[in-house]
């Protein structure tokens, strides 16, 4: 297969995939319906991708993109990280790649945990761990904390749809959610409990 | 029936669904199973608690009870209420209610969401509400902020067991998210977002 033609196999069937995915949860969605779907072997998307689980995690990363994200919020003032965050990640349920960002979130509360905290832990936070200040274990405290405010957000927000979160508009989720991501990243937290390392 | 025999029935009801809700998913647990575990027929569950939801708001608000819990909360003064309410909130996730507690987010989130909403829109925060100052308007949006704020530790602590938050100290997590939930309830919020009533 010539190059252009296996890269346009390779787009086919993370759309199908994509597509199924957001439609119904990982569980639901078998390698074989997904080849179906995009009208190739089934053999092909173990050839490309391996497992399942590997292929779901591509799917996330095209449509996130947590790498460009984290470089985008980043770029930013550092007093600014706390509400570029916030508009970044909403915007990312609101793009196309919302419906399997949601779909992931889903499965991986309800039945697949360690895909959800490989998928956020290790794509995302890492990526954050990385730009923040301090000692190590003080730096995965701060990422994961943001981490726990965004997952309720989505939650309360795209999955459980609760008001009046559901219906408020992004730039005042911004305002209200930006201050909590900006003291977590960034602020002053509590000494003795960012210097044990998180021992009993 | 006498009173007591009767007290003494519902409770073996409400402790057999308790167990099976905490062990499986609200899907897998049928009133059948439950009736048959409580030892009981099972038109006596209908008799005395309607249908499945009702049953499982029963099992909660008894492990739960979230009038004791914000009352408990509220007689402290007014700057200590972010703290305590996080004390409190991973102290009944850590209780003997805890399983079950997990066992309805768990299934809230992946496909009730409406037994979710109700539960925490209708149970929990709207008791929450009642207890904050300012205009109805911005205290369901303090009271949803912070319900946002919880539904994510408890996802990443308890339910995906994200580190380091999964072995995080109770403590810990007090001071750490205190000060969040501190200021969604009582501090000063960007007057653009809490004037204007979620209007685009």
């Amino acid at each position: 297969m010539s190059p252009a033609k296996s890269e346009r196999t390779r787009a086919r069937i993370l759309d199908a995939a994509a597509s199924l995915f957001a439609a119904k949860s990982f569980d639901g969605v078998s390698m074989r319906a997904i080849a179906r779907e995009a009208g190739v072997d089934p053999a092909l998307i173990h050839h490309y991708f391996g497992s399942k689980d590997d292929l779901f995690d591509e799917v996330l990363s095209r449509g996130a993109s947590p790498d460009s994200l984290i470089e985008r919020v980043t770029s930013f003032p550092r007093h600014e990280w706390g509400e570029e965050l916030v508009r970044a990640a909403l915007g990312l349920m609101e793009s196309p790649a919302g419906p399997a960002l949601r779909a992931v979130m889903r499965s991986g509360i309800a039945s697949h945990p360690d895909l959800l905290r490989r998928f956020v832990g290790d794509r995302i936070l890492r990526l954050l761990v990385g730009h923040l200040d301090g000692p190590p274990e003080q730096r995965a405290k701060r990422a994961v904390l943001v981490g726990s405010q965004f997952v309720g957000i989505f939650v309360a927000k795209y999955l459980v749809r609760m008001e009046p979160m559901a219906s408020m508009p992004r730039e005042e989720v911004v305002q209200l959610v930006g201050p909590t991501i900006q003291r977590y990243l960034t602020g002053e937290l509590p000494s003795a409990a960012v210097d044990d390392g998180g021992a009993q």
